[in-house]
């Protein structure tokens, strides 16, 4: 998972003064996408050859300040990239995207979300048609393909064609499997790409002025990125290449879709902010739907409905207004809690996670909570917090996680952690129950995921609506090859 | 306003190897009352002459880390201090706390929440006593007068004595004014002090193993920052000097109670957090019960409660259940944001607030909304959230404060802005929702938070209640002496 | 110009804990050839497809620290590169030299001292033969065509030769021009490489430990960075590769030397650390018969030889030996000046060299003073000296340069100032004697120059010595290809 | 040791703006006397409760910069301090000089150069008279004499007198023994104090613009600090408050100065730059002179004169002049040199100290040496020099210390290694010979050092010149109090 976004200005806007902070503001609003780097890349939307570059480990609010951002004060396209952790893989060399590569037609610049399933063969391949690549990651990769593309259409170029390279695109796209969303920049366009499984979002949309006038186009991995004042023009179908200029958007290619589709259903159940729309429909009234459903899956009595803050609370709201038992926080998350010191002992590990959440004692005593979390990783910090709340008094604690048990790996970009480590592959729900110390736990079938996020999906006539379930039913939407 | 925190090794307990960590996470967990500065000191409870000193601008994650607290491994009596923000203040000289003096009886250490409303006086005397200061904060003063009431007594000490300050902390306790709440530290124990108005709480706790045995006993500004395996043994009592030693907690001196009291009421609106116990109850319990205590006061008809993520939850709950009306988060606030950059126009500014809340369109098209914040500063982050509400299609937003205006300022500490910033004090309800672009505007009454405040509060025979209301009533306290 | 440094394990060395340090140590050796940036490379001489990498700008010792060298702690090949100040150029992308690429056979990492010349045309061809670059510097282009003739020699490859790519870089020697010495380094093996000019220096030698046996092999562009227990072995010839592995040093491959060779005078006159041995003579010992020529061609009375700290020591002293007069030290320099602030005026920026230099001013008082200097830029600081020194009570000051003035360009690597800031190439001698307020300001000539190189130098009977004076004659060594 | 700097802008002078940075140069060209912290103080001239205050660890390059300088604009009179690196000692609370203080007239801030020998004594009478001491620094201790001193003199005090305390600084000295010279800030003027002892050095000169109208005084530890475009009006007195105001520099107090005098004789040795000028004569020309007298004291036949770079060149010039034997340079100094890693064998530290050393091999292949430095402390690197010389083929080298050899403690501010540490405290010469591995080793007599300083000595006529030499014969200037 990561997160990309790119803007360029409209040929009716005044000034490229804001142009920079746009994106980042984009990159910011993009941040729970990946948090490990980020970069920016800056045209001046005439020199072929130059691009402005900032990239570095950490947040975007760590990594651009008004200092460094000054370099993009004449950018008039703009992509950047925020980069999920990968933590436990080897560190890759020069890994921060965008990947920026200069080709026979000037700077290329690169920003991938999503993960090839078939990176290993492409590699070999370019290695032994004489390629060095001085990195591990995907984006090279395509970057390689797309030089290679224009090198080879070269010579039927027109000069004043040097920023089209929407053949160039497609010629790429035939030649990968899924996954990836790319935003891809020359020096005076910029290209909003989706796979034609349309596993990963992406969206693009228009800034206006007060007036009414486009100061601006955007391309984003989610609508949530773009500014307040922008409308989501639409969202990218799978298999398609559309355009962003100074004079507009508009679609450039369409690839035939596959069918069903495979849009990664983790989204809905994780990854996406609140306030995103996909397929049409508002993220968070996903999730509470997905709490209601729950309910409706469950039989317990209880006095209140918590959750675990902050990712949950839709679930609950939903599982409470759906089952009639109130939503009552009873935990308070703190927001300054930082790096974790090295724990001496259990007591200390213990007191690691009261620092991160505080019980509401009085709120507690007695009663039987039902309390609502999105998913269990590891467990370790559920059991401390069942523990939290059975110290403060609770007379019982019924755990009900409102997504399906994660059981496979993810093959196309989705950092899960190894079978070993997840707790769902290995244990049973009594299992799992008796490790956390909950008096019962229940997951949300697929069925019931299934169910809440077809709702009230905005139906497409040219394309049938499909998800990926792969991490939780073992069902790949591509034959994989290693 | 500022936090503070103790912890002592207990008799029983087997090593101090934790004891930082503990002092740490409780820091950690009081961050909302200051994040301009943290500091800590530690006494190995033997060497008179010695302490371990770390303090630093910044967040408690951003100053301590494995490598420099390890400074502390032997420190057996440990306080420190969280400082609030005093931008807009001259910069205050080695304003870092806890302050550190060392007296002839050793050092003494200092940590001060609450501002003595006759510092001005008591420092002219300092100064033509003929004692250089060497800054412009209250602790030094305090230290001073610690040291020199030290001094006078050192006579009639007995060498075994040399830690038990208690009777000069009394003798400094008779001459100075409101406010205060202190943790004293000497080398081998550590005193809880509260002024005579009771105006900032503090209370004591014991942390026990998980054999039932006291490891340590700790000090501090809320309940909410003991460690989950301490328990509250009390609230510190108006004029209460309270001894912690390794053989545990005692009460070692109780001054005459001020009668009424004058508990800073602002702990509940807003200072203190939610999973805190003060005068016996739930914080979050009087948010929420504020927030049903406006809906009685209220008459409006609407589709959904929403709030300003993410401190006025509870009162928005309260008002929710009160009303009838449903409780619908309908904004998303996004941690990662950090420093602004600098903002060339109107549009980028909103843009920049935008960073920071993401409006649920879907649920807002078409409905009228009842918006709870727990207060009004300078009212541009409102009006902008307001108009990002009308844009995204709300038919109507009716804004409900949880608290009364503030009117007047604050001379105990906390750090209010300017009459001039205070949208409050100069404006009339009209022109606030004028300015805001609300449909409606209403604060809950000075007597509606009263209410609220008291209807939980375990009552105490020893002493009347009362709370300190000034900033809004413009009622003090106490006379001011400038 | 650049500083590089390589070092592998020998069969016989006990451990690889201290070859990081080596590499370190020699970089920092190498430091006064490039302070921009450094970067170290290693590999474990097992995996092809794995290396640890550590880049960063600023010295050695700033980007190097225990905690991240502690990744090397397996690596038994190691090869490292200090980046020379290109301030003023556009800023380059990812430029942090080794340059390391995947290749059909594994890693390859390349550390390039030098400029192509025909770099611009080789960069046309790459691009449009289909290969994206990454950065604009010299050795990904280097390492692309490495990449390349790889792949196509891939197939008659044996699988236990996948380390020894010495046809391959003999096929990419040939393609391209000069002035490159190389450094490049596979999984198992390290290869020296030096362009048929022999335009920079390189050479290698062996570490013994206490009981004379071979510890690790080293390969540097100056002798002074080998470890003080390692024997110089040679250096290595123009248009030879050598190559090291964990048996040894051999030379794999010799090339046609060029006639005339075109070795860079300027690493006599400035670049080379007094202490390395190039052409089979102590650099220190040129520069002080430099010293001595001059004195040789000039005619002055005075009172005393001085230097401007620290570098023109040497000649100075040759100088003060030659005529007889003493050399008596005027000037103090402070290794403590750092960055320079922002100066309002003329009379701060004096203060500022002042705060670099101070005058022995009882020392100067009535006396007439030879000041030699190695070279003169812009003229600025000298003219500060020379006033600081009237101003101490000089009578007379006569500036002796100890190199020929720089009138032309160099297209190989060094970063001269472009000519409207040379102040030899645009000034006549009285012009610039009169800038520096000097008595008189004489130059080393070319002739003199050239006999102080020749005098000491070790002849090699299969190839004729030679030495580039481009930059003080215009008598560029290949025709330039733009 | 430690250095100090005052500046204040003359009557006459234009603007404060580069007033702030001609201190940060000064601090700077003091650097060698202090590199653990430094700190800056600047007054407006009106303000008497305000000061600017800058401080941190580190060398000044290192805490300074353009940004945090601003604070200074408006600064016209300032003082600065660079600490002396105390590793070993417990490490201070706030102990950053110079040291600030609120006293009844207004802020007080003090620079102190030297140690009170009986600072413990009068610690404790301060402590016992009740004040509160937050630093374990004399600087602190005298600032509060002078506040007790202003609060009693305080009533007879005119208005228009505020900033003078010539009288409490009288007071004070006469109050404390040796040794310390001081350097004073009040709102609008600074004193430049010396001891009776005249223990440390001390100067006051005046900045002249070009048009030769007075702009600034300065006091300064070392002449060296002066701009160059200021005069040394001369060496502040024993026993002497000089007072700078911006009408001039005049004597306000002459104390009785002790006889005989004690000036540290180390300033010459080692302590003070080439470039200043004490008791009249010029530094670097006393240094001459011991490297001459140690030739007159020596007997022995040699190829060269050669010395560790960099600090020993004069001696060692001094001493080719006396002898007759060339002066040549063969080692080497990298002065990028930077903290040294973590060792894990002797073969390492060897590697480490030849980073820093390298040997002109060609030199020094069959030459006897004779081989000056200014003092030997531990002996280890001196140790590995003469390793490493021999290894390079020298066939004798002759180890000459232009210093006596230390055998005790200093109590007036030189941080010399204990006895434990000190090789000529616990070794016979020929002890020491063979454990650095010289043929022979001689060290200057206490008698030749006396003489070299005395040469050139300007006399006084009204007291008598007078050098503490306790650290090399155990005569201590005063009754040490403990």
């Amino acid at each position: 998972m990561c997160g990309i976004f790119g803007v360029i200005q409209a040929a009716g806007a005044a000034s490229t003064s804001t142009l920079a902070i746009s994106a980042i503001n984009g990159l910011t609003a993009l941040q729970h996408r990946g948090t490990e780097s980020t970069g920016l890349v800056g045209s001046d939307g005439v020199d072929r050859n130059h691009v402005e570059i900032l990239k570095g480990h950490g947040l975007v609010r760590d990594v651009f300040n008004d200092g460094n951002v000054a370099k993009f004060q004449n950018s008039k396209v703009l992509i950047g990239h925020n980069r999920y952790s990968t933590a436990g893989k080897k560190a890759a060399i020069n890994c921060v995207q965008p990947f920026v590569v200069y080709t026979a037609v000037g700077i290329v610049a690169i920003a991938h979300n999503g993960e090839l399933v078939d990176a290993k063969k492409k590699r070999e391949e370019a290695l032994h048609h004489g390629v060095g690549l001085s990195t591990d990651v995907d984006s090279e990769l395509i970057a390689q393909m797309i030089a290679k593309a224009i090198a080879l259409n070269h010579k039927c170029r027109r000069d004043d064609e040097l920023g089209d390279i929407s053949k160039e695109l497609a010629v790429t796209m035939s030649a990968i499997n899924m996954s990836y969303s790319l935003i891809v920049l020359t020096f005076d366009r910029i290209y909003a790409i989706r796979d034609p499984f349309g596993n990963r979002p992406l969206c693009v949309g228009t800034v206006y002025d007060s007036t009414g006038v486009a100061t601006s186009y955007c391309a984003s991995s989610e609508s949530c990125a773009l500014p307040s004042n922008a409308k989501l023009d639409f969202e990218v179908r799978p298999g398609e290449i559309v355009e962003l200029s100074r004079d507009g958007i508009r679609s450039v290619c369409q690839m035939k879709p596959q069918s069903p589709l495979a849009m990664c259903i983790f989204e809905y159940v994780y990854f996406a902010r609140n306030d995103s729309v996909i397929e049409g429909q508002q993220v968070q009234t996903v999730r509470e739907e997905c709490g209601r459903t729950m309910a409706e899956e469950d039989v317990i009595e209880a006095d209140l409905v918590a959750n675990v803050p902050d990712s949950s609370m839709s679930a609950a709201i939903g599982y409470a207004s759906q089952s009639g038992i109130p939503y009552e926080p009873c935990l308070h998350r703190n927001s300054y809690v930082g790096r974790s010191f090295i724990q001496p002992n259990d007591e200390m590990r213990q007191s690691s996670i009261n620092q991160k959440f505080g019980v509401l004692q009085k709120k507690v005593e007695g009663k039987r909570i039902i309390l609502v979390d999105d998913s269990i990783v590891r467990g370790n910090t559920m059991r401390i917090i069942v523990r939290m709340l059975k110290e403060a008094g609770a007379a019982q604690v019924h755990l009900r996680i409102a997504s399906p048990p994660v059981r496979f790996p993810c093959f196309m970009g989705i950092n899960i952690p190894t079978r070993g480590e997840l707790l769902a592959a290995n244990k049973s729900i009594e299992e799992i129950r008796e490790f956390v110390g909950a008096d019962s736990v229940k997951y949300l079938s697929v069925d019931g995921l299934q169910k809440a996020v077809q709702k009230g999906i905005e139906r497409n006539t040219t394309f049938d609506v499909g998800h990926c379930t792969a991490c939780l039913t073992g069902d790949y939407p591509t034959q994989l090859e290693f």
